[in-house]
């Protein structure tokens, strides 16, 4: 038996899931988990199924690939537990690299990294021990292109399916984001829209909030507003200085990519205009 | 359009979505929301689907029937927005309930309350105030086999989905439990399993836990032990007394037991063994 | 003996603990909690202490007033448990009024509320139900400094000691703001800063964002700027409708407000310039 | 300036705070944070001052010593920010190390560790890259009372502070527990009293909860009944395998350890009977 994971999205009507059940008990497949959506926002419809099946995940692609042309759906169907090819980046920051790396290491984060790509050395001790190839690129205002293309050409020959931003300390270029668009996820160290831009900690304490936030979302053009993907806050009060709300919002900043990068990995992100459907 | 909302379980084998979703195809359906689980545990199939049909809602059970009777499933066709009839078992506290009344009254609780039973008459005023009969009886070691029947005949004549214990500090019989099985909800006073019993709060406050919590659960013969539902912890800290523990406590209480109840009304509960499935 | 809570703070230098407790100490006092905080963002100390003395509090007072003169210190002894005069401002929307007598009638809330000021007759029946005197006056452009005056009447006659605004849709004058400047709590609809203005719960499903919050803060001149004295978020998902994220969010807004309202009766809250010092 | 934090306990009686704070302004010291707690359940006065003092460490302790004789008190005067000498014990689970060592080398935690104790070899890579010394020595019935002496010879000849069981998964001595009493760390994987003894993850499956929980305490001779330090839970529904649950709760056990360490390397936590006190 193959178990395979599909996800389906078209526009909303009526005889979609038959249709779709219909292909999947063709192939003699058994549903373990199905869910779906219809987003009354964009009248959308969003369907995510993991699958027990006898035959060949070619085969089934096949059934499943008839309905979709029906329906004009955007599909995919994956085996579960195959590792999402995932390219990071990373300036200085340790947290959440350190934190992807533990987990995936652990077991429990199906992602395999292939390469690390950095605008700074400090982190390819961390990479080495790890065992990950790590390149280090200065990336400067006439530099940035060629960095960018080296992502590109990563992104091709390693067959990268996700662009992970972990506290990567630049902004990617417009055509870049719009060529990757939804598969770059870069985490935001605030709890959006709160405090965009730079020093959001600083922020944070100026403004005496009681709850301080993590952001992951994915990246667009328009900087601090992609579509949002996770979001976590820690309580804390008035003794914190700023280096201790950094402190703790690292932690958060952490736990919060490595969780949005996990829904990423097991295919349970949707994009829905500017929000995102994710089935937990 | 009728919106209905169609539930769904039984032992878990191919085939049943396609066939349920085919009966909905076959009343021209559209499905709005459709949510599935396969439990592991226990091997059954858990499907809640909320459906706009412009067929009439018997003619659209007629097709689940059908269906239903294949699988031996255990099946319902409830009409979206149609309030759950509720008994309210009451004592003296009235946290519960005024949470409970206060969302019924601002229009965000879809169920309906005929009557309020208690074994005291401190709450007959609050009751009153919401314009809800209240019955308060005397219920003595001699006279709880016949509130009992009051509260059997209040189920049968009344027409009542749900009973909800909302801090009624009686135990209700073995038979009554067994009767009512996965109808009755209680609100216990703790993050079960840890402080089962009595003065929950002060064996907390005595063991000096960092959280307190309380629970939601069904019913079950076997005090405390009942499938749980919702759950819900609040910080605290050493400074806080038995009396503090109990003020906050009892917030976490209406809130979990609201949050309970409307998730009931949802249909969004499947009983799973000593487990719960529940589609948010 | 008197049980009273002391509060004084003033410009930071050393000596003022000891000087504080040495009136205590003076007047046989006996510490029960004490909290300190010097803040590096101000210069300003603060301080809260809960005592047990056998003299009167008038004397007391004198003892410690002779401390305050010496740093020039903003202080205040009351006793404890004496409950905090409050005067209420309503709209229509009734959860956080509700709660608020809820929990004065539960004995839990130590402020009393003299009276309810409303621009609308809807909660006139809630706030007869627990006893206390309702006015409903219109408010347009030009009645508006009618209502301001009845509201400075009312703190005047009534010795109110703090304003709530619980879900009342009225903008306060500048003037009114100032006058009673860290003694009116508001409660906002978001975590702010994130969604100012109208229409936060909109904004937030339109933004797709996965938690959405309430905060309680002091009302100043500055809309939706005023120092921050409690924030809560609940986690929400993609399914929630605008109407769903507003039932969620007054819920969260009752409990913010009278969090915030606890802590000020409690004398817990201290102004640090746009910040707040809150010593749970 | 030297900045100090006192820690100072006793039985509660008047003019405690005054005699320790007279010795402060004596030394000409300024107090930056004071916190202190009288519980009422033991009798028991509880303090942590942060000061800056222009005299040296040993001065101040001997102005301190008197007062602390006239009260009979436990005390300690530590210099701020220098880290607390700790001995880690492992045995195979990565996760609980990995965060501490991570935030370690972050500087943001105040321990240094000297030394990694482990009846596994398998952490040994980690400990090495982290430039940890690393023992790993076989535990059997019959080599543990040498463990545990190598335990105690590390503790005195390293100047050990605190022992953190960093999921440690042998059972120390009642005497160890006896002799190193209040200096032990364990971190549960479950939220106590929840869940004892062994498999918790499996027990919070069968049972249904919908959090799960971590604890971290310190180490008695009654197993999983130390007095409570820190407690955390994560939301979890009826689709979470045991698995899943195992990987979420791992995650929660190292923040609530390491959140635990920085609290007793801050000198925040004090002993009261089988509870704590925690100024945060």
């Amino acid at each position: 038996m193959h178990q395979l994971i599909l996800t389906f999205s078209c526009d909303d009507t009526a005889g979609i899931v038959h249709a779709v059940t219909g292909a999947i008990v063709a192939c003699q497949g058994n549903i373990l988990e199905l869910q779906q959506f219809s987003s009354t926002d964009t009248g959308r419809f969003f369907m995510r199924v993991e699958i027990d099946v006898p035959t060949a995940p070619e085969e089934f692609r096949a059934a499943i690939a008839q309905v979709a042309t029906r329906f004009a759906a955007t599909w995919a169907v994956v085996p579960a537990g195959v590792p999402t090819r995932t390219l990071v980046l990373v300036s200085k920051a340790a947290g959440p690299l350190n934190d992807l790396l533990f987990h995936v290491r652990a077991g429990d984060l199906p992602i395999e990294i292939p390469l690390i790509l950095s605008n700074h050395e400090q982190l390819g001790r961390l990479a080495h021990y790890h065992g990950i190839p790590f390149e280090h690129h200065a990336v400067l205002p006439d530099s940035k292109p060629a960095f960018e293309n080296r992502i590109r050409q990563a992104v091709d020959e390693l067959g990268i399916d996700l662009v992970v931003l972990a506290r990567y300390m630049q902004i990617l270029s417009p055509e870049l984001c719009t060529d990757l668009a939804g598969r770059v996820i870069n985490i935001h160290h605030s709890f959006l829209p709160g405090f965009k831009g730079a020093n959001p900690y600083r922020q944070a304490h100026e403004r005496g909030v009681k709850l301080i936030g993590a952001t992951a979302h994915f990246v667009t053009s328009n900087l601090d507003e992609g579509p949002i993907i996770e979001q976590n806050v820690h309580r804390v009060d008035h003794s914190a200085t700023v280096a201790e709300l950094t402190s703790i919002g690292q932690g958060l900043e952490s736990d919060t990519l490595t969780s949005a990068v996990r829904l990423f990995a097991e295919k349970r992100i949707f994009l829905d205009g500017i929000r995102t459907v994710i089935f937990h």
